[in-house]
């Protein structure tokens, strides 16, 4: 999908520190020398207790049609520092250009249920590559997790009724727009209003008319028969133009001349003024008149929180229309996804585990070659481990809080237990199976209800368990240690 | 740059409502109707003063590139209705097939600094393009203005400083960053962190290196050292992965062996802890070292608020880079642009003006074909009109504020006016000048400097002078009257 729309190559679709690294590796005679690095967040979105993992389609998509071209590389040798020389060598150049991905990646599938401090990502290969994919994966993975999860919140507000995603005119961009409509669709939505999204991806598209269509008739109920005329199949009307309820009988009157022609109205929107109010008595008048089953859609700066109180207020309201507050994740626009390293390879050829430090725990990064294990019985998901694959797995089966290390759990043994990492590329393919949105959509449903509900929660959701395998822990805890008598030796 | 980025055409990039209501006008023989739009905004982004507008120059090459192909007229035909049947007749799909834009634009030029109820576009051609146009000149004009404007800010914060935008690893989606990394340019940063962005749009490109590169030597020293030798010319070390201010007498070492290699340090880089302590701190050990020159440049979740207060404090920053804060406009993720009908031409040829009623006065649309006009003179802006260009104005020379009519204000006769929405897109071609980003730029540092600073300001910003020309305010009154006496006469 993302080269039908996007010309490649979007090799330079990243930061240019990557490629000063990228050439000092290569300068170095390291370019070549395989490490570990793992993508990741360390909170989930919205004050929430999970993340829905998305965009690993598109980031394939993008690793399977890397390259440098021509132009790339000549706008690169344009570049140059601060004496006015070139940045970069044209032998370098000439690697960049001859450059083909050999990484491998290992990546939870689209849809996943995830959470704070686990790989969604793991890219193990030549330093160099690893380091230039750095920033187009978290670009694409950051967004479409953050849109899937905002969708999956939605969704569960609207408690199995359609959520429609209207998001195109306030979206960031172009693609800001395209990404939103998949990820939403990905995490629960029914439809969007953004027709190139349903060409591209294969989601439903809905829409009836806008407010402009009612003014440019000299009267609201001439627009709904007009509307009506032409295209009788896909009957909403927009009620609120002028007095929301005089609308909402307009659209009676209507409804009752398709029927005489053998069709129904769907219904009416509401877009402005007091939903609930509005939709209890539209519902009734909708009801009195012989229409109980045209349902009513609303919009207008919905999110999940307001669906939730419209629902508690007894809003009549079948059908939510979400726009602004979905497709940029208003209340929380960016998740802050990372990338690091984990580990290195030796001139050994052994694997040497990397750390790096922080004042606040939750930034100290997690060593290794990591994996997820996640633990489950009949009544759903138990908890989650963090271990390094290179290493044997404790048989004390004890996970421990990456924050709080006076957190522990003992996971029983008895347990299913699934590694959530898989792979998804391997030395310059794409091994895993291409997965349709619906079949992505079904995961999405089947992780949440596997979900405790008190971690579905969007008030101070309960903690999902997630835990370093206790012999990284030890291995982290002793890292850090050691890394710290460092500095302190260091002080003059 | 839309085309050399995306694989055109992009017609579907609407919302299917468009092509509902377009269908409908074709088919009530009201397709080549001539109507006016108008796109604005009803308040300025991140409760500012003022706004940059930005974005024509996409929308333009959107525009000129418009065209349904044939994969897009295939998947229309695919669609349905609820009864099954195809929402469109095969002519109707013949006729977008061939449909060639005919419409004019008017806009603002890019860099123009833009007020709420204003015009920044205007769209008038055949009832149908003006309503397929309507989803993307939004998604572009509305993005690119909300972060033309954020960078604004933050580079009038920043005081002359540099600002260096850093967003693309948590941007919304592959052109939510390129399209933020454009606007960010033209509303005043200095370069960008994205190498496509550069290529693309020609923008400044800045970085050096990360903490994975620290990470992969054995010590923060050996690090800099390596990055010394490989690059010399590009030297910004980066001083907080292990003890920040240990980092600092590091890079020094290395400055010092830099300098008789014959380069310079160009300087370090902090990017956590306290950053008006450590830049201050940071300060003092590069000037007793003799680098006065070598500049500190911060990140780490900044915007214009906090840049504010670290130059409060005394911090030595010199150079700010500003990444998620920036490229999603954290704080408030979306410019609520609309896009309005003005008014319909009658078989008679005439205008007729229109107005969409609200409960909330600053949402009673503006009717008319609307030009905007700026009142200046010597000591800088005065304030600007909102006037139906098919109309005489009103020689009483009075403006009234569309949202308030008891506030009016005489524009003095002798000031200088410029009318600001100007001919960019003339029947299918477009005949605005392109222009280079730098020329925008200067427009933006025009603009602004002429705007009174008490406008500027980002607490409770002083209000600049926005009125209805007073002959249009009368005219939409009477609108406003005569419209509401039909819904009281149509209560039964």
């Amino acid at each position: 999908m993302i080269h039908e729309l996007y010309r490649p190559p979007l090799a330079l679709l990243t930061d240019l520190y990557q490629l000063t690294m990228a050439y000092g590796y290569w300068k170095l005679g390291r370019a070549e020398q395989e490490a570990v690095f793992h993508l990741f967040f360390r909170k989930p979105p919205f004050a929430g207790g999970y993340a829905v993992a998305a965009g690993l389609g598109p980031a394939l998509e993008y690793l399977q049609a890397f390259r440098f071209d021509e132009s790339d590389i000549q706008y690169l040798a344009t570049l140059t520092g601060n004496d006015g020389e070139p940045l970069f060598e044209v032998d370098f150049l000439s690697y960049l250009a001859d450059l083909q991905l050999t990484v491998d990646v290992d990546a939870m599938p689209e849809g996943t249920v995830a959470f704070g401090q686990e790989p969604l990502l793991r890219v193990r290969g030549p330093i160099l590559q690893c380091q230039l994919l750095e920033t187009p994966l978290l670009n694409i993975i950051n967004f479409q997790t953050l849109i899937a999860t905002k969708a999956s919140r939605i969704s569960a507000a609207a408690a199995g009724e359609p959520v429609l995603e209207f998001g195109l005119r306030r979206a960031q961009g172009i693609d800001g727009a395209l990404a939103a409509s998949r990820a939403a669709y990905l995490g629960g939505c029914a439809a969007t209003s953004n027709v190139l999204a349903g060409k591209l991806y294969g989601i439903p598209v809905k829409g009836t008319h806008a407010h402009s269509w009612v003014m440019s008739f000299d009267t609201e109920a001439d627009s709904f028969e007009h509307y009506a005329e032409v295209m009788p199949n896909n009957c909403v009307f927009l009620v609120d133009t002028y007095d929301t309820l005089e609308g909402v009988r307009q659209a009676v009157e209507v409804g009752r001349k398709l029927r005489e022609r053998g069709y129904e109205m769907v219904g009416i929107r509401l877009d402005s003024g007091d939903l609930a109010y509005l939709s209890i008595e539209a519902r009734k008048i909708l009801d009195e008149a012989g229409f109980p089953d045209a349902g009513i859609v609303a919009s207008n700066d919905l999110d999940e929180q307001i669906i939730e109180n419209l629902k508690s207020q007894g809003a009549q309201i079948a059908v939510w229309g979400v726009g602004t507050k979905l497709a940029t994740a208003y209340d929380q626009p960016a998740l802050g996804g990372v990338y690091k390293l984990g580990a290195l390879r030796n001139s050994d050829g052994a694997w040497q585990p990397k750390v790096k430090l922080s004042e606040q725990a939750i930034k100290t990064s997690i060593p290794g070659t990591l994996q997820v294990r996640r633990y489950e019985d009949n009544d759903g998901l138990i908890g989650d481990m963090i271990y390094d694959e290179t290493r044997e797995i404790d048989d004390r089966g004890i996970i421990v809080d990456a924050k709080d290390p006076t957190r522990r759990k003992k996971i029983a043994s008895q347990a299913l237990a699934t590694d959530l990492l898989t792979p998804a590329f391997r030395g310059g393919d794409v091994v895993a199976e291409a997965e349709t949105l619906e079949v992505i959509r079904g995961r999405v449903r089947e992780n949440l209800e596997r979900l405790h509900p008190t971690i579905r929660r969007f008030m101070n959701p309960h903690e999902y368990p997630v835990g370093l395998e206790i012999g990284l822990h030890e291995l982290r805890d002793e890292m850090v240690r050691q890394a710290r008598q460092v500095q302190l030796e260091m002080v003059p």
